[in-house]
């Protein structure tokens, strides 16, 4: 029997299907030719691109921050309210095998029979484009499966991350108790992403310093003066693992979204997403050129001559752009 | 007086002016056209290529686990061998600035007035390929300016800092005390690329805890088993800011450079290193084009068509592409 299409497995998601959800997103995560099917077929009918129905919440900051705890908390507060939603996990991947060391995380498992909640890790398998590529596809996918509200939370904040992250309606920078936290955000770019901070593990020591050190980066990072937004992220406190603040911090996602709504800050951002992620698609399609380019025999022999010395990297990418078949 | 062109530069550094190559450095960082031109005139006479003569040792791990401590400490132990070297830190830049908030970083102090010590920030300027693309051809530029060994530098484990730390000879990954840290450098794919696992601030407690887990997670990844790689990474123990266990990790790096130099790796590992990054550079060139296509007015149209929801994003990319003047 033949596996179904693209295109079968969307309806099916359409309509309810959760493996085929799941299936979707794993040729949105893999990338190639039948992720850009998949991507074809969302468009506004099931509220697909950045301005569609969905409204996504990025969760960020470093690692132990208890990112997972907040959303899962997060997932609860959104529960209550009689919304669908669904979580995507962006995990890092290794450079050398391709994929997520862990694989999909068992985990929130007190949403396990909740039909309104869908919770799905990703990870790049080393496609081109990656995560940045991926994550608003599969945004896209759960937009059109129903889901009102999408949280994207990401592993780490490197690069890749905070750009993820910075990708969404409303984005949530988590750091902990104690000034090293604010500053490492900051070194993380995550000043210029937050639209809400999230001070959690509020009860151990520390939490009230980390609360003024992120006011005070704010101070000196001059938010809303030369910009058009006049939004200044609120600075919350909160502990994900008994709930306390979680309502708070809801509530500020909330009021951020009215906030872009009311502006049309949120059109404008969406349109400023859609040019950047034509712009990586474009690049993507250039750069599966560029690997078929660097496949073949020629190849090899410039990358030993590189890593003999004899020749740099440069000229070799020229050489092989200017060989007859590129 | 027109600014000196960076072969005039680049010569000056070979010659050992550090402000020149302090502002070779930055013409690497900022990429483009500029960066070509330097890139293309290191070649094997100066140590250029993945072949080339210096050393490269990779730092990674998460924020706040000592990297910069350990790397100022390691310098030292260099320093005392007699070998010149350079560090290179690298960070993570905000999507939406194109640069590190923080920018250059005054540290190591201590080797302020050392000639055989340079120290540099690396960020990513925005430009195409990032500091994949920038961290090896600074690497090249160093060791044309006669550095022996550089270390590579990370500020976060995210997926571009992952990959920067891995295209190294031999790599560090650094984590603390405590059960949670392990899982996180797991998470983060560090298993993969660690040649070196150092737990660092080993004077707190769950210093032992955390070396018996990554011994685990190395016996659950089989290291060692199903590679040609014979080499399992030894999990040491230090505390950076005393220096004790520093002399241990850098006989370690010995120990594994000579352990990739017997086996023939070394020249493997550069083979394949020079192999991704002419991958690396075409995309780029090609990259530029996708720019240059995303630039105009039929682009924004297309954007705004995505946003409304009335096009997929893919669709738009290939309209460009498409497009007489792509």
């Amino acid at each position: 029997m033949a596996s179904p299409s693209p295109s079968t497995l969307l309806a099916a998601a359409r309509e309810g299907d959760r493996a085929a959800l799941a299936r979707v997103l794993s040729l949105v995560e893999r990338g190639g030719d039948a992720a850009r099917q998949v991507g074809t077929q969302l468009t506004s009918a099931d509220g697909g691109p950045p301005g569609g129905r969905a409204y996504t919440v990025g969760i960020t900051g470093a690692p132990g921050a208890g990112k997972s705890t907040l959303t899962n908390a997060l997932v609860r507060e959104v529960r209550d309210a009689g919304h669908r939603i669904a979580v995507l996990a962006v995990d890092p991947s290794s450079p050398f095998t391709g994929g997520a060391l862990l694989g999909d995380r068992v985990r929130m498992g007190d949403h396990a029979l909740d039909e309104g909640v869908f919770i799905r890790s990703m990870a790049t398998r080393g496609h081109l484009g990656g995560l940045a590529v991926a994550t608003p596809e599969a945004v896209r996918v759960l937009s059109a499966a129903g889901f009102d509200w999408v949280l994207v939370e990401t592993v780490g904040v490197g690069q890749v991350e905070v750009e993820v992250a910075g990708q969404t309606d409303t984005t949530i920078v988590t750091v902990n108790p104690g000034w090293g936290d604010a500053v490492q955000a900051a070194k993380a770019g995550l000043m210029e992403i937050a639209d809400v901070f999230v001070v959690n593990k509020a009860d151990r020591p520390g939490a009230s310093e980390a609360r003024r050190d992120l006011e005070r980066l704010l101070d000196m990072s001059g938010s809303g003066a030369d910009t058009d937004v006049t939004w200044r992220p609120p600075v919350l406190t909160a502990v994900a693992t008994t709930g306390e603040g979680v309502a708070e911090v809801w509530d500020a996602v909330a009021r951020h979204r009215a906030h872009l709504e009311a502006t049309g800050e949120l059109t404008e951002r969406r349109r400023r997403r859609a040019a950047e992620e034509i712009t990586r698609l474009v690049a993507v399609r250039l750069m599966e050129r560029a690997r078929a380019t660097s496949g073949g025999d020629q190849a090899a022999a410039l990358a030993n001559e590189v890593a003999d010395g004899a020749l740099d990297p440069w000229s070799a990418a020229e050489r092989l752009l200017e060989a007859p078949s590129a």
